[in-house]
């Protein structure tokens, strides 16, 4: 596992996706790990929009008291706050050095957001009245900051961008109804377009966002057999409107507290992406989110040899971006086609086009599968006509072996020693009893290191005992060790 | 102009577009503010795309230290810089208060980025090598924060999102032919789907972006007879490669500083929007980026009037939608049709179509043009088939109109007690004869509050003499009093 580790640090530099910056805890995002998010970005924010959310936007900074209106928001969150104290900096102009004039001190010192509930419900106040004004859908795309102790690129860095849905209903129904939809768009687009199997489930009250009800998580296992918590939405109850009492009068006249959601997916999902499907080559990506989905490797060895492949090269790509196909031609002279094909290879795109001067003269082109690394030779016309579906058909396939890997490293546990043992030697997830106390489950994560990922909602309800008390249980929950 | 001032503040917060939030000059923008920014950047993202530039993302923090490294560039900044300068916050268990944590005082405070040249530049040092690695053509879209004193909502604000440019280049007539490129782009998008006509210039020295060599400029002129910076261009020569021992080696095999650009437009040209084509009675938006292009609205006395009203409604506004037109219908029950009229008059609506039951016999629609406030009726048949070139017309109308009204306000001045005059009791753009001293741009600042906005790019070479001084110029500039 540790391998894996250094692995992952090594391919999300080479592969050009993200780099660390002087900033401790806080990355660059490289042009292609942004392409890759704009990617991620695209079909979620359709799917918000589809359901009726509208984007807003909410400021970077709240106040400090703010924070501390909601009690167990600001215990979640205070140990992890960039706090602004000054609007000024100074030079020395002896020292040349700069720092915060001490004459700038703001009255009221600032967070940076570490998410949005506070500043937000201060504005719903405002915009809710009655119930006409509900129910109120509002989603923001933004950089939130959360200071981490041990960061690494994407998974936990310091500044991440993600969206925050935020909600406001008339009832506790709807609203629930609305945490439980946003999973399910979560988990829908999870594995359509990441091609990441997950489990849908609820989060112990240990577990919970700081200041909910109900937590719902989409969880999966990644291949170094440690789990990872990819979205949340959340059940908020009345305790942000109460915080900040948002009231509505509703249908009889009367003034009632709103019901509230949020929910989140963030750019750790790239990292997630990494983890479920690279290998020793380096990146795995899924053709619906792979910045390139093709690439076309002209090869010659002499120049009349380059000058009719580049041709025939650039002619094909333009023949598949016409099918709505992201192609690229890497007719780049300074390097050979073994250096190309490896770094593609590292970069994941799902298929490389070979075309050399024998495959003009047969029409035909070599095609490299980057999930299997099969080669295959077909004629250039099946290859425009089939690419799209050849897409589909490996988006498919990398979701179905995820699938496979995740189950074959789903344990079904009944005693507490081959839990530890599993957790141990193996990671991976462990369906095991609980007896449903915080004890428990902090006596068992203290043990392992593993936490209850989820009450799995799709579960079969099952009698049983707990592997660590022996007391009876209803369900089986998930537990894993996870990042 | 103090009404106009008045006047803007109520309708961006009527209309839905901002307001104010509880953090002094930073703002929340509401989801028909938003709506109108995702249709401002969409259309700017592709043509960067379209020019070569890849998205990237850098760290919202920048250590102090870095600011300081372009002598001009911290200094430019430094009045406005929001700094964090702890990473946890502690709750006093007595008074419930909360403030930062004295114990987590970071070593280095850091700045939340007023624009991010020097940790780009700091990237940029790793990123290139050698010829082959140039042009490095990048753009951001992000929040920057400056802090304000006097805030606007969208014109100026603390926090404010924008995108910003940055590319290095082997030489500087490269890097030069950037930054006029980009200004290009600028002018042609602000004209062409904001309506907004520009003057293009440079800068003068006192007006420069804080470590550039050249600042380009769009300039515009608002109904107010103030004139704003709709975005600029910057040439940065080797300024800040120097500044971050950023050298390649050229194909000589020689190290040399690469030539740098930087530019950015922000959400202020939603600001410039609404000062350019807003009425008495609301915003005027240019259909190429309004959120609704058409309201329809239904219009009953009865039960029965309404279903057959509303359904027709839908029926055109689905047929529109497949045009491509951004449609609403409005049938909510609660508010009457006058007053929704009002409501999407306020709102800047193109076109507005009243459908009632008489219209319905007749196959004929009412519509209010906003631009103009004339009605007409048409065949329903004639709305579906002419909306979108009925869109393209009122947009072409839009810029006309405000060409003109900029023309009308553009005075060409040969003596100071005119332009004085001019400036004191009307406002508009003063274009003289300046001598090409900073002594006397800043002394004709101090008397009549204008600036050199720019010097024109397009405006013929002219003998004079300097309307301040008397001394002789080759050009007239243009003068106005700015946001």
């Amino acid at each position: 596992m540790h391998e894996i580790s250094e692995w992952y640090g090594e391919v999300v530099e080479r592969a050009g996706l993200a780099e660390h910056s002087p900033v401790r805890g806080c990355m660059t995002i490289k042009p292609y790990g942004w392409a890759l998010w704009e990617n991620i970005q695209r079909p979620l924010d359709e799917a918000f929009k589809a359901t009726g959310h509208q984007n807003a936007y909410f400021p970077l900074f709240i106040p400090l008291s703010f924070l501390a209106k909601e009690a167990q928001h600001v215990e979640g969150f205070a140990q992890e706050c960039a706090v602004v104290t000054h609007y000024r900096i100074q030079t020395d102009s002896i020292s040349k050095t700069v720092a915060p004039d001490p004459e700038a001190q703001l009255e009221e010192p600032l967070v940076v957001r570490p998410t949005s509930e506070t500043i937000i419900w201060h504005a719903f106040k405002n915009w809710i009245h009655s119930y006409r004004d509900l129910p109120l859908l509002i989603n923001q795309w933004a950089n939130v900051v959360r200071w981490e102790k041990r960061p690494r690129l994407f998974l936990r860095t310091a500044e991440f961008l993600w969206q925050e849905g935020h909600t406001a209903h008339a009832t506790a129904e709807e609203a629930m109804a609305e945490a439980r939809q946003m999973l399910e768009i979560y988990a829908d687009f999870v594995q359509r377009y990441l091609a990441i199997p997950v489990v849908k489930g609820r989060k112990t009250p240990t577990e919970r966002f700081a200041g909910a009800v109900e937590t719902f998580t989409i969880e999966t296992l990644l291949i170094d057999g440690k789990a990872l918590q990819a979205g949340t939405s959340h059940f908020l109850g009345q305790n942000f409107a109460k915080a900040f009492d948002v009231q509505f009068l509703n249908k009889e006249n009367q003034l009632e507290y709103v019901w509230a959601t949020s929910w989140g997916v963030s750019t750790r999902l790239i990292g997630a992406t990494i983890l479920s499907h690279g290998d020793e080559k380096g990146l795995v990506l899924p053709p619906y989110v792979a910045p390139i989905q093709i690439v076309v490797i002209p090869i010659w060895r002499n120049e009349e040899e380059r000058t009719s492949v580049v041709e025939q090269a650039f002619t094909l790509a333009k023949a598949l971006q016409q099918k709505g196909i992201r192609v690229k031609v890497d007719d780049d002279p300074q390097h050979r086609p073994g250096w190309k094909f490896n770094e593609w290879e590292l970069r994941g795109v799902p298929i490389r086009v070979a075309l050399g001067p024998r495959d003009l003269e047969a029409q035909t082109v070599e095609l490299a599968w980057r999930h299997t690394g099969e080669k295959t030779t077909h004629p250039q016309d099946d290859l425009v006509r089939q690419a799209q579906s050849w897409l589909e058909r490996i988006q498919v396939a990398l979701y179905e072996r995820a699938k496979a890997r995740i189950d074959k490293q789903t344990y079904r546990v009944d005693s507490y020693p081959e839990m530890k043992e599993i957790l141990e030697s193996k990671g991976g997830f462990v369906l095991a009893h609980w007896d449903g106390t915080s004890e428990t489950e902090l006596a068992i994560k203290e043990e392992t290191g593993a936490t209850i990922r989820c009450i799995p909602l799709e579960a079969p309800l099952e009698e049983g005992t707990c592997v660590y008390t022996g007391r009876p249980s209803t369900q089986r929950v998930l537990f894993a060790k996870a990042y």
